[in-house]
């Protein structure tokens, strides 16, 4: 298991607790790094590696993921679109609403060789197997 | 000086060069951490903090910086709203259409104490100073 936003609080934005401050409406994206994912079966899948902004809207467009755990996906990263990934407050942790079998297919790719994450077909690709909508 | 993200690329996301792989138009949250921001006047501002997800929308809402160097602001930080940087591919770092002299007056806080940022009125204030326009 990895860590959760609340370890990683290296800026202390998080100690005044909840209702001041920031978190759970606005949470630090380096605070995040690290922080583990699980499906709704409640099965450990990854941890978020990283997090892809798109520069000119600047909406968090995929967090990249290891789904090291599972089935020997150790290797590869994932670009997961932002939309299919919820925080799950109560647990700290991101929720990813697919089945660990499923994930074998998941289109993934070697750290030596990043796709072109602006190529519409890649990313079409990607949001097709999430089930979340591209908008280019 | 602090550094870019090209010498942060942990996950070798740059690797390529431009054109294929993620940049300039979809950039990594973590290798952006410790960018310079500079102002269009050349000046060295500070750096990159940290960066503020609205978790709803996904968008990056603020980039928390600290303004080391400036006029004694070395002991605060301050929220910038995202759409008051730009960044600058050429030189590999921010930039942020503000004079130094008036950075003085930006609003900021102490580590120890972080405004709650989901707050309507505290926006606002922070989105006037920069001349950007808050959305709730």
């Amino acid at each position: 298991m990895g860590t959760s936003y609340v370890t990683r609080d290296r800026l202390g934005m998080y100690a005044k607790g909840k209702g001041s401050g920031p978190g759970p409406a606005l949470m630090g994206a380096d605070t995040l790094l690290g922080n583990d994912v699980f499906n709704t079966d409640g099965e450990h899948l990854g941890d978020i590696k990283e997090f892809m902004i798109d520069m000119a809207s600047g909406r968090l467009a995929y967090a990249v993921l290891s789904f090291g755990g599972v089935l020997g996906l150790g290797e590869k990263l994932f670009a997961v679109p932002w939309q299919a990934l919820k925080l799950d407050t109560v647990n700290e942790r991101f929720t990813l609403n697919v089945p660990k079998a499923k994930l074998k297919e998941a289109p993934g790719f070697d750290a030596k060789h990043w796709p072109s994450m602006s190529d519409g077909a890649w990313a079409t690709g990607v949001h097709t197997f999430y089930g979340t909508t591209y908008r280019a």
